[in-house]
């Protein structure tokens, strides 16, 4: 901790007026993007590479700068930590992750472990002194994209499968998480869990079409929808589609079609968050003149909670059945996994809803459709998000775009959401 | 010619009480099925391989067995004559193809060309004489799935293209027609389509399921169903399933389906011969999480005369058009080929029933889906084909199968139908 730049006198009045460093703050994110930037504009940093190991240094650099200390535990978390005037109460913890997908872009994970820095170094600009400490986070493998399972970091931390079978996993080439940890130098001593959390911010681009189309610059996130992924697979008769008259075809695609169409219906029966998607269809023999034999496809459905996806899989199961024994052909649904629907926690989410009224940022209740590391945080302490908006709702591609006033917006939001739970 | 077991004194009635030898002909289905046999039970024997032409070497060592003289023409169509009394006149001329799929079944091909042996084997037996000559002709290259286009071998004789076009093709190994038929020894000299044909019959497992569903023994073919194949594209907008409202997405599969259900639905409208089938699709991204942004699929459309397949296609695009105007998503319907339909001579159709009906065989009247070299023959001179059922409709598959005394009834039906045609 950097005594010179605390100033305990600073009033409550000159905290509200306090702003971040937007310009700094996009800086940063565009420093950080160039360690495995894209000719596209994108990045590609996997998960526990080279490159993941130089945004890693990087980051914690920026850290230690702002005058912060640096735990990393056994999987690989890393916690910058600004002392509060109390250290024995539980940190405010901000975070997200630096990994990146193959074609990813420049925000997604990154302006949330990014944004947290920009408040640490604010906070140091204004001489701000917390009463709980402060923590910015950023948790190992969030995308998934090398190693499974996705959110690995932030399970083993929230004890959602253990450092084991973390370690364990591996990525195409055979090389396993701990050996990657290791070799980058990121496998710390820390029992992954041991941490304190008293509260948990994450600000994230949104990954949605919704705040852009309503032209709103701040998303008050609620929760985490639930999910419920399924295969299914519909049977018929692979015949030639020339000598099979029509009455006598078993055509297991038209069949999956009404079922492709259910999914989009049960979504739109349980407004305003249903979410029905077929995204993957596999056609056997797939060829075209010989009517398909079988077909596979994914069924994704998602609802604000448990109980709505629950009624929408059953919904769409039912029709299943029906479809099933007016065509004659067999119908099989399995689950292959699912995720509980997570609410928030109120205190957090009033906090970002009143800090983003107090800044005078347009805002709305949302959701959020995808997983966050702040999922598991909510499993162990009060959690809450910030979204902005993104271009066009896109992000997982090299074009994943976000404005430089909305950055600044969320950042301001996180700010003073945290000043709020640690105290001043 | 075996003077020996001509017998110019046969009766009109004798000849009528003729029947072929079933047993012989299924020993020689299941002799020459030996040749590329699978473990399955199919036949694997691939068009201009080794196998070809043991296959080949085979059955002309039989039709020289039974008096026969041979011709082979450049593109290693065989000819195999028995004289008649007026050699003058155009030979009725029956066959089919012995090439098979690469999981092909026995019977498939095969049975026209060994029934056509099998009727100058019975003519021999019964010293029968006729006033054409008749011949018995293999086709190469009918299944095309070495070497494309299928229906090689009767295409360039009907000069639907040209010999150098077909020497030019290539398998995937890059070895062309042209240096196969060499290498085999099957490389004439005569000029396809040199050859006079008076008339032609083609007998053939149906290889769909109408026959079999009646319960009937021979289907007596009207002609060769029209087709158009299609491409069709629903260009949609790529987003991640979790974050996108329903009202924000642009879901290529969903406007999809409904023109795939069109497909069916256009063939349902025009009975009883229209056939709608989406036989490929494909899906991109193809991931469980993304709402697909672009899907691509097939349409064959079929129907027994071109101006009612002409109909489908039109109903097809004008769905596609509204379609398109509701959602707001492109839709491209781009035709990739089509096939005109072929109705047979009525002669010949009218023989093949005569035929039939005299043998006290339950028949019907039938279409044929796929094509067969019967098609190319039909643009040439009089032309017929004769169906008998197959188990379930199945061919190109090594459970292929059919029931010995169809086979014979075929046959039967094919002996009296050149009969009529070759005059005795």
């Amino acid at each position: 901790m950097n005594e010179a730049v605390m100033n305990p006198k600073t009033s409550a009045a000159d905290i509200d007026a306090v702003r971040i460093d937007g310009e700094r703050l996009w800086n940063s994110l565009m420093e950080l993007a160039q360690i495995g930037a894209t000719p596209k504009g994108g990045v590609c940093r996997l998960t526990l590479t080279d490159l993941d190991k130089q945004g890693r240094d990087l980051v914690l650099q920026w850290a230690r700068d702002a005058g912060m200390t640096v735990t990393i535990d056994k999987i690989g978390n890393a916690f910058m930590r600004r002392a509060g005037r109390n250290n024995a109460l539980p940190p405010i913890v901000t975070g997200s992750h630096i990994d990146t997908q193959p074609t990813g872009g420049k925000f997604d994970g990154n302006y949330g472990v990014l944004a947290g820095i920009e408040v640490v170094r604010t906070l140091n600009d204004h001489g701000i002194e917390t009463e709980a400490p402060i923590e910015v986070a950023f948790w190992t493998n969030e995308e998934g994209s090398r190693f499974v399972p996705v959110m690995m970091g932030s399970g083993v931390f929230a004890k959602a499968f253990t450092l084991e079978h973390a370690y364990a996993a591996k990525d195409t080439a055979g090389k396993s998480v701990k050996e990657e940890l290791e070799r980058i130098g990121y496998i710390g001593t820390e029992e992954p869990g041991q941490h304190p959390i008293g509260a948990y911010f994450e600000t994230h681009i949104e990954q949605g079409p919704v705040l852009e189309d309503n032209d709103v610059t701040i998303g008050v996130v609620q929760g985490v929808l639930g999910i419920r992924w399924f295969d299914c697979t519909v049977t018929g008769m692979e015949a030639h589609a020339g000598p099979t008259p029509m009455a006598l075809r078993k055509d297991a695609l038209q069949v999956a079609t009404h079922l492709m169409q259910e999914v989009v219906a049960a979504a739109l029966r349980h407004k305003p968050h249903g979410r029905g998607t077929v995204g993957m269809v596999q056609v056997f023999p797939n060829s075209r003149n010989v009517i398909p034999g079988r077909v596979q496809f994914s069924i994704d459905l998602r609802n604000a909670t448990d109980a709505l996806v629950d009624t929408m899989a059953d919904e769409v199961k039912a029709f299943a059945a029906k479809l099933s024994q007016e065509s004659g052909l067999p119908i099989e649904i399995k689950q292959v996994s699912g995720y509980p629907a997570q609410a928030f926690h109120p205190d957090c989410v009033d906090a970002v809803g009143r800090a983003a009224a107090k800044l005078g940022y347009s805002n709305m209740p949302a959701v959020s459709g995808a997983g966050h590391d702040a999922v598991y945080m909510a499993q162990l302490a009060p959690a809450g998000m910030i979204f902005i908006p993104c271009k066009d709702g896109i992000s997982h591609n090299e074009i994943e775009d976000a404005k430089p006033e909305h950055i600044t917006a969320g950042c301001n939001v996180l700010l003073h959401a945290m000043l709020e739970r640690a105290g001043t």
